[in-house]
């Protein structure tokens, strides 16, 4: 189990970084334009008002050190570490409690329901949705963690269910299953820090999720401890006994109760995972065959597609260091495509044959539309780096670059033109204030009926926090309006939190929104927990 | 497209049928004794009662014919066949509406909502729940029919997405998705009599989930018109936008709303399907066998196991005028498991190559559990009767027997125990009122982490209506009853109904059933809509 420290004011641990390489920066020089003022976390400043005295138990493990509440005020999104960094954060929790049981919970939530005081729930905090953050006003907030609530609780082996804690972090996850030749095969990027509780109070989806399948359908049973009561909901493989009230749970962001209790399936551990990687003409060719990968019934854990701007910043970041890349820019200029060549790779997981033959039978598909192979070595390269990917965002804006990503999911039919409707809405956005932004896309959790679709974009640092975020807000409301208008789902994993909140009633309707509303109303009468989220439509992306 | 009539107080349509085969007349006068007074449809008498008139628009395509309004009165229940036979259904709508489009199904709610009518919603009339059944007390009570509501409304070929009218049923869909290649690939017991809106509005589940997946995974849009208004949910792969609302419609039998379209996820038609048979030892080994496969990445379509008993009588009905019953009665006997061994069929579906594939990996996987083949010729049988055994039931009827159906789900650690249990309170509530009933078991939605069970049971009729449905009464309380005890859920795929509904709660909690009554509210303020189903929990099986 991991001891490392989390780093204040950026992503993961204190000692890690992944650091842009020569060509990133030259690229980013080109397109994105000169670096604006770094954003270091040399300003960060410790609250220095009092915190509001909680009535809370002495037997409560609470925390009122300005370190932790500050380190408890904001997730992981761009716009809270530049806030941390820059000593702009305006509100920070009144108090942290580390819960140990769901009991401790329930007597917690009960105090804070009597006095009024707001909850946020906590898992590994990574949220880049303002999921976490701080609300605002005047009553005390208290921060509800659930590291201490952490690991495995009961193993039904027959059943390949597996109770955990919601506190459990990823890497424990896997070790504790480990131990019995079990994995739960849920990967995110975020899988180092976050949590089960967060998984399913977000409905996260894995980078193998092709092949695992996303948190939902990972999730049997739970238990939810909220203001009105605790709340266990079986463990059951399946159900007609009414509406499945599991997807009630799952996207409650913390609004609706704490989870306390999951209970997960969980699968033999493979024996291993392999990843290939090709070379294929363009966009629409690439759709294509993953549409046709993804609906044979082979047994692939992982099918992902960059589009070419993607792919030529995987080439002059990763691929350029090596041997692959005189190849692959002969071969486009070969198909006269040299600017629109995507990368894919295409992964399975099990016993070495299993994995040949899907591998093989993959390569086979990917032929008749003419991918090239890359062999294994790009595929090797992203399974070392692939949790490591999130520090870049810190050491760019120590260079003054800022860096986001925003993701969404659409049929197959407007999948094409989502992906341009959202690169033009951040590129014409940008342009209006006089910059340059720019954006890479790729396909990394296909469906038979559709695809995710996953944004980064790049820009510069503006003069002070304030005009920083004030930039990436715009670029936020931008593209949001742009998912909006395609029909497109404003979250396919990062979750809605208070960022997206303006936007879910056009995704869902008044109706669904009122459904949502009078379900808080029951479990949570005062409206104490993670009020923000959600159910909120106020913009608070520049808070 | 079918336009064959449907038959009056039985399964089906007129003119089909399924007869006993001598053995099984043998079996039951062995098993549960000689049979009670015949029930057979001779006494179906229309409603004299005279409708009250309902102030809908002439425009409407309104029937108040008796024999209609008799029609859809009751589903398809064993209760609503005895009341329906004999002559003792204690209430009938006032009128039948052949709604023809949402928005005029939008009016009629409108015009409903205003004066008090209580609406039951219509599809294929299946139900053997009391799902669809007339409610009680003075308020007028309308049905509105959605068979003219029926069709292939919208392809996208990309997406492999179909829009569906609610009324459309089985063959329709596969007719109308043929032509272009695809299929859908749910192919519940009712597939010919059911449609997509009771599909969806049930949670239903096809005899191929295992391939296909459940209506669940099939539905990715819908609409739904309500009192409260018409809603609207996009078609989309996946999303993390809050909870799931898809998932409370699905489940909702209609009492939120009338669901007036459904996109569903389509796949290309397979090429053949092929269902080999196995027998093996005992249902401890067999379910092992299960859980293996079902856990493998093999492409089966369904693994379906049988109890010894149900093996038993399937011997004694189909196999056992064919040249593998001595071959099985052998094999039996040899391994000293005369009365243990299990029938097991397992399925595969797509390109032939494929499919050989799947079922010679499937085959070796079974070999390790001792398993021996028994061809193809078992499987056909069932491939070709499998629409046709609810016949059975009406035939029995006719001869003084009475069978019904009840299905659950758990995870596989308790299902050895639940099978028990289920078996038990059947044979010991008979006997408390010394009688027999004898129960047959079988597996047939499997899951990596549980399994369906799926019980069929018979019993003697009593001398007349009231007391024979007193008589499954007693038995479906106590049937009940051990399913909670067993925390299985009240139905797989059946849903809840109104003869469900008392053991909802006990299920899903205090607070999820609060939750299921605000949405209620919120969707239909008044309560017209089906309002015995789901959430009233008043023990209705003997009305």
């Amino acid at each position: 189990m991991s001891t490392r420290k989390r780093r204040l004011g950026g992503w993961g641990f204190e000692g890690e970084g992944f650091a842009p390489s020569s060509q990133l920066v030259e690229w980013l020089e080109a397109h994105v334009g000169p670096p604006g003022p770094a954003i270091t976390g040399d300003t960060i400043q410790m609250p220095g008002r009092e915190p509001q005295a909680l009535p809370l138990a002495p037997s409560h493990n609470i925390s009122t050190e300005p370190e932790d509440r500050l380190a408890h005020a904001r997730g992981q999104g761009l716009a809270d570490v530049i806030r941390v960094r820059t000593g702009t954060v305006r509100t920070i929790p009144d108090a942290v409690v580390r819960a140990t049981s769901a009991a401790e919970v329930e007597e917690i939530l009960r105090t804070c329901d009597e006095r009024g005081i707001r909850v946020v729930p906590w898992g590994g905090g990574t949220s880049v949705t303002g999921g976490v953050n701080t609300p605002d006003g005047g009553a005390p907030v208290l921060v509800i963690d659930l590291e201490a609530m952490s690991g495995l609780l009961h193993l039904d082996t027959q059943s390949n269910l597996a109770v955990f804690g919601p506190g459990t972090p990823g890497p424990r996850v896997e070790a504790e299953l480990g131990k019995h030749g079990l994995t739960l095969g849920h990967f995110p990027q975020s899988w180092e820090l976050a949590t089960v509780g967060g998984w399913v109070a977000t409905r996260s989806s894995g980078q193998e999720s092709l092949g695992y399948g996303r948190i939902e359908s990972m999730v049997a049973g739970l238990e939810l401890v909220a203001p009105s009561g605790k709340w266990q909901l079986p463990a059951l493989p399946a159900s007609a006994a009414g509406p499945d009230l599991r997807h009630l749970v799952m996207g409650s962001e913390g609004r609706f109760g704490i989870i306390t209790e999951v209970t997960l399936r969980v699968r033999a551990r493979p024996h291993t995972t392999v990843v290939d990687a090709y070379i294929i003409a363009d966009i629409e060719r690439g759709m294509a065959a993953v549409r046709t990968l993804v609906r044979s019934d082979l047994p692939l854990s992982m099918v992902r597609l960059s589009d070419p701007r993607e792919t030529l910043v995987a080439m002059a970041v990763g691929l350029g260091s090596s041997a692959f890349a005189p190849l692959v820019r002969g071969y486009l200029r070969l198909r006269g495509v040299a600017n629109q060549g995507c990368l894919m790779l295409v992964g399975a997981k099990g016993e070495d044959e299993d994995v040949a033959d899907a591998l093989t039978a993959a390569r086979s598909v990917l032929g008749r539309h003419h991918a090239v192979s890359l062999g294994r070595q790009p595929g090797r390269k992203w399974q070392r780096d692939r949790f490591h990917h999130p520090y870049l965002r810190e050491a760019l804006l120590d260079r003054g670059w800022a860096t986001d990503t925003l993701e969404t999911a659409v049929p197959w039919s407007r999948a094409l033109e989502t992906r341009r409707q959202v690169v033009n809405a951040i590129a014409e956005t940008a342009a209006a204030e006089g910059e340059r932004a720019v954006t890479l896309c790729h396909v990394s959790h296909p469906y038979r009926d559709g695809t995710s679709l996953y944004f980064t974009f790049f820009f510069r640092t503006a003069p002070d926090a304030d005009r920083t975020i004030a930039r990436w807000a715009g670029l936020k409301r931008a593209t949001s309006e742009a998912l909006i208008a395609c029909a497109a789902t404003i979250s396919h994993h990062h979750g809605v939190g208070s960022w997206h909140a303006p936007w879910l009633e056009p995704e869902i309707g008044q109706l669904g929104r009122d459904i949502l509303l009078d379900a808080a109303q029951r479990f949570d009468p005062r409206g104490i927990l993670n009020p923000q989220v959600l159910l909120d439509p106020t913009d608070r992306l520049e808070d």
